[in-house]
This record gives C-alpha cells, structure tokens and sequence, in this order.
C-alpha cells in the first residue's frame, strides 16, 4: 500500500533510504505564482542537519537540496517540484553488523516481518533522513503561509525532565541554545542532564511545542479531516513521536466544563476567546486563535550501552549500538514537526476555499 | 472539501446531524462473506445510547439501525452497507434559543464563519450523534477481526482525577458501572466526583484507554500511513478528544532510551518483546504485541452554569446551556473509541496483504 | 476496495442494488449555501425511472427521493447530503431463475467469481437502478453549475444505425419523442428500428452526445487528472458504456495536424477558437469553448431471444431472458451521461480555485 | 489541485518538464521482492525516445534511468521507487519564440489562463516528454505483471487512413517497421502516406490497441473503479489521446444485443466466452479473455506549415511551429498505452485480494 503521499490539494510524496543514492520529495498541487529558490529550502534542511552540536549525531551531512523541476524564472508554476538531496558519504560498511539483528526500539523487525527483507544500512526508509523531504515541501509551506500573514514556530517545550519556564519563553533563545529551548535558563539545566546521561551512553526524550499565529477562521472540517485530526496524524507519522495534543490536550482530562470552555467576548469588532484551552480549533474547524500543540518525542533508541535482543536466527544476544548517534531526537526534530503542521494548514486553507457556493461563483465571475 | 469519508480500502462514509430524518453511514470496500445482521450493529449502538444512566444525558432515543444494502442471504455481498438510524423524535423547539449565540467550547462559531450558517438545532453535524454511523461500522471492523482472532476492547482509564487502578483491572467491571471503568473501587470514587460536579452543574473530564490483542505482525507503512498517525486520527477525529498517545506516550519524553526501550526475546519459538513502551508498533507497523492507546477526552462543553459568550449581534451576554446533556462523555465515547481503532485496523490489514510480490503471485496461482 | 466513491473535493459515495430496500447516494463536499429541495432531485430521476414508453420496461417504479440530510432551512449546510430512493415493490420471485445461470453480457459470472456469491435479485449492485444516486448527485451539480451560467445537456446522437442530423438539431425536439433524439425525423426513423428489432426479441445500442456550454477557462490539470481523463473514467463507470470520445475523437486519427489544429482568433477581445475539433479541452484544461463528449452505449445484453450460456454447475444451457427489459439503453443513460459530466465540471472548477497563489492570499484577505 | 499522481495502492506521481533539470517519477506501494535494475527500465524508455526513424523527431535524447531509491541487493524493498532521467541537453533558445503566442492544438493558452504564466520551453510539463516518468513506472508493472503469467502489448492499428489487418497481425513484425504496425504490408502503405504528409509539413493520427492475455477473473469493481472506466481514465490522461473503447467499443452502438452479447461455454472444464465483443470485461471486473482496448491519437499539434493564431498581446497572427517535431506521435506512444494500461492492471489485481473475507482470514493464519 502507498504510504509515501500526504496531503489532498497541496500533496507531498517522499522517497529515499538513510543510505541510497538520495532522500527527495515531489510537491503536487502547489499554487502558481510563488517566488522560490533553493535558498528558501536551504535555511530549513539546515537546523535538521546533523553535526551542529555536540547534542547531536557528530556525522556531517551537507544535505545540499536541489530544484529539479516546477519553478521557472523564479517562481512555482503550479506543476510538480521535484527536490532532492544526494547522499555524500554512503558508508554501508559501519553498518553491516546490525543486519543480524533486531535493534530494541528500532523498526527491523518490523521491516523483515512485513517486506521479507529490509535495507539494513542506517535504518533504510525508517532512518530520520525520511524527514528531509517533509522539511523541503514544508518549507514551501511556511513561505505560503507567511504570504497570507500565518507563521508557525516550534520549540522544545521540554527535554528529560527539564521543561521550559513559559514565563520567560523567548523565541529568540531557541537559536542560541544547541536545544532548540525558548528558555536560557532550561538550556543550562538541560546541559547538565545530557551530560549525565551522554556518560551513561544513554539517550534522552522531550516534548516539542509548535505555535501558529495569524490563522484565519474557517479551515478544518466537521468530521474525520477534523483540522486537529489532520495535525495529529501530520505529527505521529513523525517517526519517534509517541504522543499528541491540542491545546490543553490531556489536562483537559482532568478540568471541568466550566474551567475548560473558553469564553468568547468581543474584541475591536471582532469575535475572540478570553481563554485558549481549544488550542485554537473548535469543532475541528480553525477559530481564529493561535493554534498550539505538542508532540512527546521517544528518547534516541540507537545507544551504546549494552541491550537484550535476538538476531535473525533466533538466538538471544547482547548488543550494543555502535556509531555517531543523537542523544536526543528532539532537536533536530522541531522544524519537522513545524513542516508537517505547515502542511496541514496549506491544505486546509486552501480546502476551505470551497465551502460555500457564494465563494465559488464570485471566483468564476471575475 | 469533503472530510466525512474515513479509509482507504475499508471506506466509510457517515453523513446525518442531531436533529435532521436520521443518521447513517455507507461502508464501502467491506469483504464478501462476513456473516452480518443487525443485532451485530445494534448492541454496539446500545452501548452508546443515551438514557442509560443518571451520568449521562436523560434523553430517550432508541436508535435503532436498519441495514438498507450490501447484505444478501446474511452475509456481506462486497458492495456497499449502508446503515441508517431514524431520528424518532425531533424537538428542535428546545434548541431554538442557541440559534442566536455562540455556546462556549461549541463549533457554532466556527460553522457560521465556515459556512454562512448553521443547522443550530442540538449541534447539526457537530452533534456527538455524528458517531453512531462511526459506531455502525466500526461494529462490522469489530466483527471482521474477531474472525481473524483479533479484539479491540476499550475502557475509562480515569475520570476527572480518579484513575483506575491497571492492578486491579478487570474488564468484566466495565459493564456493572455506569462509568465503564474496569475498577470497581474507582468507580466508586467517580461516582462521588461526578454528584458533587453536577450538582455544581459542571462537567467532567477523563481518558479512554483502548487495547487490542491478537494483532498479526507487519500492519501500517513506514511513512505518513504509520499505523499509529492513522490511530491518531482516527480517534483524534472523535469530538471532544484533545490528545492521543501510543504505548507510553508523553511518559517516553522523560524516560531515557535505556529504559524506554523494549528488548526482544525469544518465547516458543517466535519473537516477542519483554516490555511494550511501543504500545505494539514499530516504525509506524505493528509488532505483534497488544497495541494500547489512549485518548484525552474534555469535560462536556454544554453545562447550565452560567457562562459569558457573544451572540450573533456581536454582543456580549450571559449564557446557561438548557436541556438534557452528558455530565461527561467519556462512558459513551468508549465504544466510539474502539469502532474508531477497528476501522483503521482492517483498512491496515487489508493494506498489508500486497506488501510482498509473493503473496501475490501465489494469490493468483490458486 | 471500495469503489463506490467519486470526485475528490465534491464526492459521491453510491449504495444500493436493484431489489434491496432502497438505492441512495451521499454527496460530501458540496458547497453551503445551494437552494435545494426534493423537486429539484426528482425531476432528473423522472427522466430516467422506467415505464415512460413503449421503448423502455414496462416497470413501473416510481423512484421518490428523499433528502435525509445536508439542508437545512432550503439551503445546503456544507455537510454531508444524503439521499434515498426506497424500492416499493420486490419481486425477487421474477428472479428467482437466473440465479443458476451466468446471463451473457451480464456480471452474473464475474461477481460469482470475484466475490463467491452474488445478489442476484435484478442484477443487484449492477443493475441499471445503480444509476439513481449518480443521477440524484449530479442533480445538485448541474443545479450549482447552473448558478455559474453553465449548461449541460446529454442527447442520443444515434440509435443502432440511425444518426440524428445535427445541422437539425433541436435540444427541445428531445423530450417530444420516446428516444431523447434532437431531430424529429431521426425520431421517427428510430421507431421504425426499434419496432422491427424488438419483434425479433432483439436490443438496441447507440450514441450518447454531451454538450457543455458556458464552461470558463482553467477547469482540468496537465497531468492525470486531465479534465477529458476524468470524463472519461466518470462516463465509462456507467454500465453498458464501451466507449468515449471527446470533440471529434476516433475521427481525428485520421486528420492531419493541419486539418484537426483549431485556429485561435480573437471575438470582441477575447480569444476564442475558430474550430471545436478539440471539444473544449487543451492539455487537459478547459479552454472556454463548448466540451463536447460521446459515449458508445452497448445494446441491452438482456433479450428474450434465445441464447447459449453455462450454468453454476457447469453445464452448458439455452436461455431467454424473461422479464421487462428496455430494448435500448440510450434514452434513460442520457440523464446519466449529463450527471456524470456534471459531477466532474464541478470538482474541477473547484479544484482550480488554487491554482495561482494571488487567489488563495485574496480570498483570506477578506 | 495536485493530479500528478496516478492509482491507489500502486501509486505513481510524474514530475518534471520538457526543459527542466530531469523528468521522474515515484512509485509507491510497489510490492517488495521484485528483482529489478535499470536495465528493466531503459528497455522500455529506449521505445519512446526519439530519433529512432525520419518518422519520428530529429532530436536526440538519450534518457538514461537512474533508480534513486527503493532498491536493494536487487530486489524493490517495499519502499518507494524514485526514478529520473536528467535531461543532458537544454536548448531553450529554440523555444523563445514560441513564449509569446498560442500553439493551436496546445496547450500554451490554457496554461497561461490557469496558472498566470508558463514554462514554455519545449512545451514544459505538457510536453510530450511528461509520459516518461509513465514508461519508467509502468517497466515495473508490466514486470510484475509477468511474474503472475499477464502480458500487455501495444501496437499500431492504425496510423491516418491506413489500417493494419488483424488477420495478417503479426506482434513481431511490430519492431521491423518504424511505425510499430504488426503488419508489413500496412508498414510500407504508412510510409508512403507519410511521405506525402511530411512533404505537405502536415502531421498524422491513428489508433493504438493494446491486448492483455492471460488475465485472471476478478479484478476490477461494479461501479466508478470499473477496471474499464479506470483504463479509459489512464489511457485518456496521454497527452493526445481523444477517445478510447473497449472491446468492441463505438461499433456496439449499431450491433443488437443478439449479435453482441458473447456466449458463455465450458472449455477443459473452465468458462470461457464464444466472442469477445466485451473485451475482457463484464460489469467492470475482468472475465477472464484477453482485455482489448484502443486509444483514437490525434495528429501532432506542431507543424510547419502556416496556421493562424493570436498572440498574448491578443493579436491575429500567422505562425509556422519550427524544431524538429514527431509527424505522428502514434509509434512513440505505443509504449505509453502499454505502461498505463499495466499500471491500472497491477493496482486492480492487488485491491482485488481483499474481496473476501476467507482470503483475509486465510493470509493471516500462516
């Protein structure tokens, strides 16, 4: 079953292995019009490249993307964008080992179970190098979105048990601290955890929070492509993401009707919520606040201290995971999730184009 | 944009709003030769009824299904199942109040923005009666995978504050409580919560847990169509459920790999994990270990205490919801829950038959 | 798989087979806003419900839609339509024969084989009644194409040998005869034909001819969603349908460039084609001329004459269809062939409200 | 409105201009297992690349494949396929003038209508050179196809007025003759009704056919994913094409249902049909005989002789299109109605294997 495609109007398919040839993405139904070059999609693959930090993975990648098709004369022609990233350094070699066995926390059981057989080398298809292609089509979403006046931010909101203080939440810091954290402070005390759990050759989890302002109302639907829906399938099929919500998500658990409703009150002419527990949907449509959600990121299960396992022939056997791994996924993960939250928004908005028929003859009129 | 059909090979449709002839749903795709009649469908419906308890809302309505096609001799000829419940009684008197403001926590706002107008009358579309065509055919999913050894079975896993204890489960408890609580000491303590919030007539929260056994190794894909982002819509699409998690969920953010991880083993003969953090998937396909999940379920929106609002005049008001409503929906969202998990289970399993050209060549061979 | 379900953005989920308890269509997608009633339904369906001619079975089935939901207050809400014709009269027992044997021209064979079983009742999910929610859903379509000044009108171009001229052709000429041909005297001629032919218990096939008028520029894609790729798939789902052309078609394998290029000019500052051998599509792209299309429509495979066959148990057998049959197809799929077409246009005219990023940054400015 | 992409379970998505960096493609949902190599592909790419003949155009390309991902030690591993041929030459000052005016029988003004501007270099994705990403895709259906005993060849049936007999039809004599016609006599006729054509700086139509054998009973479904509706769908999406029939197509328009209908009889104990006017269809599911299906090409829309057209200043002008265009597309495009035919094949036998429960039931219990 094809797998590789998302999206309904504005629609991206991935392709590429950790170890091929190269990592791509074909963007389909992409409006005309839109001023693009490869800079646009550098400046996004860059915060997802390995080797920034001593916090994550020591290899070094370039991943320097193309344009191969789709853009003419500086602008999206409303046909297919083709990207790729060629793989540099193909070493096969530090990775033979691990074709024996199944790695815990890894999908090479899984892979053999289903396909047969897998491509072994860095985890093949489910390697995190899968996301480069989300990162360039949602790149192109964001700069949509930021012509219509819509920006969406995300930030570690949380690494370990360190969580960032909301009061101090400055988006700047995330550039200056190498957790992505919105809080100097939590980075420091962040620091001092990795260090720990770096010599204990283990790895580390954290929660993603991602912000979207300037959301006009109305994108989204009543039910299954419920907008929140939409987001929450965008951000678990993130590989390592175990966890979703919206707004005040599993808190709401916990509240009553009367703490939870967000009141509405009027504000310069216009409708708004005293209070943003819906996290900016209700009824599965946008409602003109911000939306905000989070993602809970599984710790790296690549780690070098010694693991239980069993090997393609069935025999019980001790591991332990060899080369240059993050010890945490989390950082590099932020602007994916901001990329897949990108994409569902486009495709929403532009959904939304269509609900009522007034909209429609007006357009044909013109 | 359409967004009321959910699947891809087992496709369902639902259509219908509270307060209209009726609501139904159209099961397309479903296999011929499932044995099918309509008490399958109906005790399900029965567990989502209203009226079965002074916790949830005082209305009577039978909803009672028909089977209008798709069904010949008992069995399921392959072609479309629509399903249909009449609304018996239709009292869009009691509602016509709301017609004119914007209920707090309520999709009223957004559907007028959306659509120019609204069917005000008990929530339209946004009705929580919207499930029962979810329901319908998750209780044909149900039946399909029972055949293949497989169960989905749900429950509270906590309401408001009060969590059952998972030592004490006992999923026989479900049915004696009005709660659906598999713990009959914490069904107790809900019981206390419940009285003391609705006589301040507020509403009440909690989280579905929902498990499933028997599943076969190698459903779901590697990519955006991983088993648990399709979970995670599924039952993120469900009103009212603000967050979705898989296995350990949020908990794996504070959990080191070493200690997240689930190491292989071998039991007779075959494969098996000796924890389950993944909560049964792998890189998006599942292990063959129960899957768990759970969902964050938010206090009922509609509560008679007074809260403030805007109407459509732009003024702000005071507002106390009337009528019948669910002091909490969480005991009746439960098998909305479990159809939801069904329904993306079959379509994965069905998927998953071409993933290897052997299957299908000796399928044909036959 | 499920295959029932047609059009991306406004789409239709069909159900129902020829003696079940009814036939019904939901339409997903359709804009809010549309004034829309039973009458405006009912009087597509009467074009083709049976029993208007000596040409047509002499059933009689009264196929009275229902709206069970999706409008509201004389308007569509945006939600889903659903709409049912019940079947008042089921005569299995005229059936019950060829349940045993594979009538040819039939799907008898080919449902037993892929399916194990059939509903053999009137052809059940093949039956011609198939066509009522097709009909029914492109009755909103052709409603909402009429709100933006385009018109589509189907006729029989020829009945087995007979042709209607079109240099007399006479769109209000087809309701004056039993055959749904613009052209008087071809009228006639056809009833000559069919008289002969249907003493000789034989069938009829012919030409169905579709002309869209007052389609704007832009409706279509370059690629597989060619605007002529999905009239054809939506007109070639209609059973007995064996072929399709657009503008001039099959005859345009024999001209050459030079004779088959329309010339483009300009008219009162606009640019418009000298010619229509095109029939309305360039690359896939309306073009603002007429969209003209034909469908070969195949005799009626069920005739009284004796014919050869094999039954269930493999024997070889002489059979004569029993029953009322329509000696010719043509003049009830003509109201299906403009359904089909309608259902296309529109998805298509909506589809390209995105194509050019100025209307999506416009339409939010607003 | 993204239309790039093509099936449901094996999904194919094109990209890519006539001028671009490259033209590719991306299957997805290909089964694993499959042995494949570039050399599968180019075989079939060697087939529609041009300079082959003086009835094809000068040019010369050599469109070599690389296989980017997908496949390991020589086997597809489930995961998506990305192929590209870069394109080596780019001579876009050949197409400046063609910027400024409208092609007659192109598709330059529907672009410019739909999209605000367009690649004009050589046509850009409406170039003819778009169906190789469908060639590339379809290498590997046709593939697949084998290894389960199917087979689907293409050839001329007809270029301009002269038609091959089918009682001479030889398939080998297809690669003898630069036209692709079984039919030596045929050949010689095409040649000199070319000759005199290309004399005249005119261009030529035709009719491809191409023949599936050996294709089991049961693929397709009873209403819009008929397999015939589904391969009008693919074949009408190629550039060029104007009609399409099955079987015995248009002509069954005049014959009666008697001379129609295919008997059904017993042979070696199998169902076998006495005729095959339906084409290997019944009811929109294969029966079991050879699928026969023809496409109507139209002429190529470049010649030099003088046409008249308007600029995009909206003045009248005379243009003679110069460049080294194909006479008659119909031999390059043989190749192209082979590879979606095959791919609306694989898809429909793959969705096929989920028509009954026992098999689901069964396919797990190993």
């Amino acid at each position: 079953m094809a797998g590789s495609t998302f999206g309904n109007i504005f629609k991206i398919t991935t392709w590429g292995e950790s170890h091929g040839k190269g990592i791509g993405v074909v963007v389909d139904g992409c409006p005309a019009g839109i001023p693009l070059c490869e800079e646009d999609i550098q400046k996004f693959l860059d915060r997802r490249k390995p080797g920034q930090s001593r916090y994550t993975t020591q290899r070094k990648e370039e991943d320097e993307v193309e344009i191969l098709s789709g853009v003419f004369e500086g602008k999206t022609t409303g046909t297919p964008i083709s990207m790729v990233v060629f793989n540099k350094t193909q070493r096969s070699a530090d990775y033979s080992e691990i074709a024996s066995y199944y790695r815990p926390g890894h999908a090479d059981y899984t892979y053999d179970m289903k396909y047969g057989f897998r491509d072994y080398r860095g985890g093949g298809r489910s390697s995190g190098r899968e996301t480069i292609g989300r990162v360039a089509a949602g790149a192109i979403a964001i700069k949509m979105l930021s012509m219509m006046g819509i920006s969406v931010n995300a930030y570690s909101r949380a690494i370990g048990p360190v969580e960032a203080d909301m009061d101090k939440m400055d988006l700047a810091q995330c550039s200056e601290n190498p957790f992505y954290i919105p809080d100097a402070q939590a980075a420091q005390k962040v620091a001092e955890y990795a260090k720990e759990k770096m010599a204990q050759m283990d790895s580390m989890g954290g929660i993603i929070e991602c912000v979207v302002q300037g959301m006009p109302v109305g994108a989204g639907d009543p039910c299954f492509e419920k907008l929140d829906a939409n987001l929450a399938k965008a951000v678990m099929s993130i590989g390592a993401v175990k966890g979703f919500e919206i707004g005040s998500g599993f808190a709401t658990a916990k509240a009553t009707g009367f703490e939870n409703n967000d009141a509405f009150r009027m504000e310069s002419g216009k409708v708004v919520k005293e209070t943003n527990h819906a996290g900016g949907i209700l009824g599965g449509i946008s409602d003109g606040s911000n939306i905000v959600l989070r993602a809970a990121v599984k710790p790296t299960p690549s780690i070098a201290a010694s693991q239980k396992t069993v090997n393609q022939s069935g025999e019980e056997i001790d591991v332990s995971i060899k080369g240059r791994h993050d010890p945490m996924i989390v950082p590099r993960a932020v602007v994916v999730v901001e990329a897949m939250t990108a994409l569902v928004l486009v495709d929403a908005l532009m959904a939304n184009m269509t609900a009522r028929v007034d909209s429609i003859v007006d357009f044909y009129k013109k």
